[in-house]
């Protein structure tokens, strides 16, 4: 970035670059027209959608594969719809940049009625701060750097959405950048704090190393936020240096590969299976990394995880047993451990409860696909260059036993659980990494919702490909507390490229065609795919069986 | 009612009941299960929609033609995806009674992370509190009967949008309902205040009274308030008695029949008829009744309206000239002019500027339709029985030189100007009253949005006819600032039957082919008729034109 002056909209867009933005997703609007003139001039390309909702999902997913990710919208009417992907984005952990256009300050002067208005100019505000982490309207040339810096800086730091609302008036208006904030952002580090930081650290690593040592069944949980603080690498060095088995779960999934030798399995209560939850809650030393246990995650059973056996670190706190740590950072904990050279040689597990395993699937000619079956087939269908992106419902926890290989990547509402993230979700993942290959598993009831942005996928050339689980409702709800509310209309999925133009679509009903039809949409690198899957009305996989008994019980 | 114990969920339908709501819309979830499974067992009958927004924009349609409506949905992934609609009632004064399940009381204890939740158990409640005008969580027994009946009087009192949240364990909690309330609410009217208010309202009453006969040149513009209030038949009486030309805005559009001998026309700045704005303008007394004068009314010019020549009477407050009167409900005051007997023989008025006429319309063979075109076809075409819903942009602008004929209706988010209002609001619109046809104007844009809800219309045996106006963007904003990011992708909409199974679908480019397919889809009474027409991309109606020139100047 260069000396002198530049303006609002410049600088915002500059420092979004600079953390790595390549591509920005929103619906334009007259309050932030001369924004969007902006963005298409500069570097980041402008990923137009369909609605503002969605284009909010695509840039969570995008957030959650690149490291952050923006979504750009208009005052109210564009922002008011993103309040929803905005909280998914806080519930998991997803650095996402919110930016939206307003009436200008000049404008607001008497209060007037202008277009778009609610009840006062700071409604949207006010709505944003409580489903973000921080937030700011630029609204004055003399603080406009340093807020965006503040506000970006603390979505990187907590990975929670934050809000940034430019009065259209301000957008041009230049702001001077003085030298310390020239070369990139100021630094706001504090060495004295630095280095009381470091004491509390090392005290902390060597209680955990000391626990470690003296402990006879060791277990890791890998959680969330090993995947947005970009510690996948250090995980495996943890688990190998220490010989720890290591379960995921159900919002973390894929964080480390699921054929390690180590990996035991997702832990997620009724929904799991017996032996890995026992596994875990047996240990003499549970070690939470970046994890936090919800009820999904407990499918519906209470917490049998023993605090006086357990240490967990997240970015918000360390705790040991009963004592806790403040101030330590999640990476900082995390390398202190992956390279410590306090451990000796590293001990032999032996008798690992479960390790997942491809089931080699074979299609039987002629029989019906049931939900068990297709997630089968497509464990051995599964590709290393692909991503999961699941849906809410079965699509979810259906995948729960797939096999995610190496360097697949899962992705899905697994806590916040906001029906119809899938298929928007699938084209901020592709666009942050294009290499990876969108696999969409989503429920014919998420797909009424938002899944006609399929259109923007075929715009841009992006290729998912997506399984709709057709059986006409809500299929989770209907295992939990049946009526005609749960029903939906039919749609004739695979015929959606005669409205919007292109796209490949199959309908299946058996398992033949559905293996059939899986490899030809794998050969279409073109365009999506879309198959919709006929499925028995009260077809549901195991997991959701088992999860469905439970909650049901908790269901008034 | 009856005596006795009933519960939290029963009372409330009941109370909705009484209210005149007899159909709910919404999308069940988890948390709001045990409310839906009374709901269907009850007199109201639940219309399920694909999609959160759109139940919402439905339920505001309802609320405007029935006086009030309820929307029904779970806790945050279906309730923050009201936060828009529910903002749009608030801007547009439409009664929209917002209910929404929620986690159990008792499951909070200990603050556990269940799914849905974003930041603290409420978080959506707080949202809810910048777009409604009140809200409640039913969490005690004791009060619940008290919280419903405040917050829906509230509602209909202010005719904004209202929060009803109820935790899932009290549902079925019973409540203790006294015999003061057994026969409907409670009456909350002090004998004592009344008295004062009806001093007041004379004083006031007699002031205006007295300024009307002595005013040479009276005007009234005619607001969206008398539509929420019922008090179309008092404005006529208004008119007739006192024989004063009425205006009316676009967010009141069809208040008054617009083929009314005293009628103006619109008033509505750069985008209206000149004639108007300067007979309302140069009025020595003008009347604005239940009027609210938004940017959009004055299309981006100032308002010349002179507050020394003006009395405003609205929900909110009675002003006359530059003094203020209070505690004078809008009601009172139209009936007080309305059935007054002070004034003595009509005065009469000649000169109208402008009467708006039908135009009888012809289509000429071959010749490529055009927006101006198409409304000039509208206008003869459109019928008593229909209801004109038209979505923000063109659709809405080209709308304002419709005639709207006697028992014609006229609903828009004329003013809240939120896309994809219109496709959803004709279901509401037409449960609430199901002797309307509607006519649905949208535009390509906010069609992509959430038209797909049209599903629901074939679902329930709507039968709605459809215009898209296709142009392939966002023809507004191409007016303002142009920009690839005003283009969107190409549909077939006429094709949307094969995705969704049913309607009748028409591919339009000619005058003749409208025409044509307009008289058919009118016969068609079985379902919903959509008709794709194909439009230039910078064509633009007059009434557009007229307003883009003027907002042009006040963009960035």
């Amino acid at each position: 970035m260069e000396s002198g002056f530049i303006s609002i909209g410049q600088y915002l867009i500059e420092r979004l670059y600079e953390l790595g933005i390549r591509h920005i997703f929103g619906v334009p609007g007259d309050f932030v027209l001369g924004f969007y003139d902006l963005l298409v001039n500069s570097k980041i390309k402008v990923i137009n959608m369909c609605d503002e909702q969605r284009a909010g999902f695509a840039a969570d997913a995008y957030a959650r594969v690149n490291g952050v990710g923006a979504v750009c919208v208009t005052y109210c009417v564009g922002g008011l719809k993103i309040a929803n992907p905005t909280a998914g984005a806080f519930a998991e952990k997803s650095p996402l940049i919110v930016i939206s256009g307003s009436p200008g300050i000049r404008e607001r002067r008497k209060d007037p009625l202008l277009h778009h208005k609610v009840r006062d100019f700071d409604t949207q505000l006010r709505v944003f701060n409580h489903v973000t982490i921080s937030s700011t309207v630029l609204d004055d040339p003399q603080t406009a750097a340093k807020e965006i810096d503040r506000v970006l800086d603390s979505s990187l730091q907590h990975k929670r959405p934050v809000y940034i609302e430019i009065p259209r008036d301000m957008v041009s208006q230049p702001l001077y950048l003085d030298k310390s904030r020239i070369n990139g952002k100021e630094s706001f580090s504090d060495p004295e704090k630095e280095k009381d930081n470091s004491t509390v650290l090392n005290e902390a690593l060597m209680e955990v190393i000391s626990i470690i040592k003296s402990s006879k069944k060791l277990a890791i949980l890998a959680g969330v936020e090993l995947h947005r603080y970009g510690l996948q690498d250090k995980l495996v060095s943890i688990v190998e240096k220490f010989q720890i088995p290591v379960a995921s779960t159900l919002s973390s999934k894929s964080v480390i590969s699921e054929i390690h030798p180590l990996y035991l399995g997702l832990y997620e209560g009724a929904m799991g299976h017996d032996n890995v939850r026992d596994y875990v809650e047996s240990s003499d030393c549970l070690i939470l990394l970046g994890a936090f246990v919800t009820d999904l995650d407990l499918g519906g059973l209470p917490s049998k995880i023993d605090p006086a056996n357990s240490i967990s670190i997240t970015s918000e706190k360390v705790s040991i047993k009963y004592h806790n740590f403040e101030g330590i950072r999640l990476e900082d904990f995390i390398r202190g451990m992956a390279d410590s050279n306090e451990i000796g040689g590293p001990r032999r597990v032996t008798n690992l409860p479960y390790t997942q395993k491809s089931i080699q699937f074979s299609a039987i000619k002629g029989k019906k696909i049931t939900i068990n079956r297709l997630f089968q087939c497509l464990d051995s269908f599964l590709k290393n260059n692909m991503i999961v992106l699941a849906d809410v419902g079965d699509a979810l926890f259906g995948s729960t036993d797939l096999v995610i290989h190496n360097k697949t990547e899962f992705l899905s509402s697994a806590y916040y659980a906001s029906m119809g993230f899938a298929v928007p979700a699938s084209i901020g993942a592709q666009f942050a990494n294009p290499k990876l290959r969108p696999l969409v598993i989503v429920g014919d009831g998420a797909f009424q919702m938002t899944g006609m942005e399929i259109s923007t996928s075929y715009r841009f050339n992006l290729n998912p490909i997506v399984l709709v689980l057709d059986n006409q409702g809500y299929g989770t709800e209907r295992s939990i507390l049946d009526g005609h509310f749960n029903d939906i209309p039919m749609w004739d999925y695979s015929k959606i490229l005669k409205l919007i133009g292109g796209g490949i679509g199959y309908l299946i009903e058996t398992e033949e065609q559905f293996e059939d039809s899986l490899l030809q949409a794998e050969r279409n690198k073109e365009s999506f795919s879309i198959l919709d899957i006929r499925l028995d009305r009260y077809d549901k996989s195991t997991a959701l069986q088992r999860l469905t008994d439970s909650l049901r019980k908790s269901a008034i």
